[in-house]
């Protein structure tokens, strides 16, 4: 049995359990080879079952984008998670319940202000919070310069204040906008070197920081010595995506997530393939447009998931997809190739958007009906 | 009672009450003006509550971009629905299942491809399914030249095979790409021409055409006859968006859907702060990006909903929106104009991608908790 022959409503997303099974041992592989703990990044599939073969291939603890991601991972039975978005007063008091019914979440603050929110909402509820501090060591984003002042000023708050100081953490976001092994190496030991120097900083004035934690996809992948890192934080390495195939730390054919669509019409004078998979299902994430290759809205396979080299998804409207050469040289036989009813997989841009605009995973084993697996959304 | 002051879990999609029902009482009016039926296009709220505000205020059955959106609208009591994406031969089934359970369910074809696929369903299910077929008016993407020989083999094979051949459809996308009434009012009257053209065809070859059906929010707020059109469709003007903004079919004032966040914290040296609405609030959708002002990931408004016309969201990652002056010059005091917890409002540039990262809407009305309105996703 093929996918092509599912009844499966489309568009639709596809997992590659095969795919998705090699990367997940890759990662681990590597974390391990590097000393560190792997601790797994949710927020790419938002998926239980994903989570449970990352954690039975060795990870410790996941990382979480929302609270929602926290609580849906406690109630399947995950205790241990970060919250890696730097926490406003307004969210502490779900963080209390969810910490009081048992989940061990640890937060994240980059200010006085909100280190100080915390100090008082755990005075003020006889609580002692997990804290770790952001830091910024590639200027991104969020975060403490691993130099400032600040750093020193936070932390002190947080410790005098009744918290309970874990350690610093980092991500090297801008590891996205390189293409080389020397450029990752290089951003990868930046976004070390600066997480363990923020480290030696809070030891040096007596603060407690026993955790090192950093990373991305590609900075993980790249690194050739974690030293001084406890945890490596890593997210879209478990599906892969386009953006990742053009920072070069996969191949295509590593991309477990795909969009299953169906050819709905043509504009054969065009050389265009409509398929019924636009923006809605591939997201309108175009992390490509800036890179090596510019991919459009995706990538084409056949529905059994083998590159069709010459095309991608080249516009999409809300749930329209223009399938036609890359090279702009339309395809006279566009129509006779792919019929109307013709089932294509699409590659996506960035998975993390992509899986977002699904409620569930269509899991693509060797034989039989896939299984589902259910992914939420929301906050 | 004022939005900043409502415990509201953030980010969280709010829709303003008021602009709602202004830009549906605009829209309902242009039409009676015009003397055509209004069939709202219900792909940008996919709320019933919203589309019974249209109803109530005189539209006439609804315009789907999915078949779960029919299948939700029927079950809500919507009957009178079209399914305004080209129909592949393996959604007939579901497109039946409906029709039998007694939906006025439109189906959509623009090939003889699917033209026959609908005739041998119907054959094969003794069932006479009502079809439209789609005409390209702009070039921009799917259906039938109104003067292409194909036109009429596709309704003569509807026709024939014992299908409703319920009229002509049209969609000029490429009114998107203008911003002067002059321009518009032209894709308008291309629009209404062609689709005209198309219908007047079918009869003189003898073929029923009961409906000539155009639409985009551009082009209906546009055009100044449209004599021989039975019913318009549009969408996004029940929200608007910043793309409409720059289009010049509406003010900022008129946008009604906007994503409520909370400032998590700051880069001083950057002017920048940091709220926890990212593109997975947003969506990644940049239509503004080509347009005369591009306003990044959104336009920013105070809680209660006052445009701050020096700054925008210049950059978002999954959970974290960057706020700062669209100028590029750092307000140096952005940390103490927006503290750690301030609620803001932003604007999206496309309102269907940002309802869409979005499962209920917060409805802010004059005083009193908001009510919650839901929105489904999916297919």
């Amino acid at each position: 049995m093929t996918v092509a022959d599912w009844d499966l409503a489309t568009p639709a997303a596809l997992i590659d359990a095969v795919a998705l099974k090699r990367n997940i041992a890759r990662m681990q592989e590597r974390m391990i080879a590097l000393g560190v703990r792997l601790r797994p990044h949710v927020k790419t599939p938002k998926c239980i079952e994903v989570a449970r073969l990352q954690l039975a291939a060795g990870a410790r603890g996941v990382t979480a984008s929302t609270l929602k991601e926290a609580e849906q991972f406690f109630d399947a039975g995950v205790a241990d998670i970060l919250y890696a978005v730097c926490i406003p007063p307004s969210k502490l008091d779900r963080v209390l319940a969810l910490r009081r019914r048992g989940c061990a979440l640890t937060i994240l603050v980059d200010s006085v202000a909100a280190a100080q929110a915390v100090a008082d909402k755990g005075r003020a509820d006889n609580h002692a919070f997990d804290v770790m501090i952001e830091i910024d060591t590639d200027g991104h984003r969020s975060g403490v310069k691993p130099d400032d002042p600040l750093l020193i000023d936070v932390g002190t708050l947080l410790h005098r204040g009744g918290a309970m100081l874990k350690g610093v953490m980092t991500h090297a976001g801008s590891s996205y906008d390189f293409d080389t092994p020397e450029a990752l190496q290089h951003v990868a030991e930046q976004e070390r070197a600066g997480c363990v120097r923020a480290a030696e900083r809070l030891r040096a004035a007596g603060l407690p920081c026993p955790e090192v934690s950093v990373g991305s996809t590609p900075t993980a992948l790249s690194a050739t010595s974690l030293a001084g890192v406890t945890e490596v934080r890593a997210g879209v390495y478990v599906f892969f995506d386009l953006v990742m195939v053009n920072i070069g730390v996969c191949a295509a054919q590593d991309v477990a997530l795909s969009v299953l669509t169906t050819v709905i019409g043509h504009q054969p004078d065009k050389g265009w393939a409509i398929v019924d998979a636009g923006w809605m299902a591939m997201s309108r994430d175009r992390g490509t447009q800036r890179q090596k290759t510019d991919y459009g809205y995706g990538a084409v396979c056949d529905a059994q998931g083998r590159l069709l080299d010459d095309l991608i998804m080249t516009g999409a409207n809300q749930e329209h997809g223009i399938v036609s050469r890359r090279d702009d040289a339309p395809d006279p036989h566009i129509a006779e190739r792919f019929p109307v009813g013709t089932r294509l997989r699409i590659l996506p841009n960035h998975a993390c958007a992509t899986g977002a605009q699904f409620s569930e995973y269509r899991v693509v084993t060797t034989d039989g009906d896939p299984p589902i697996w259910r992914r939420f959304n929301g906050w």
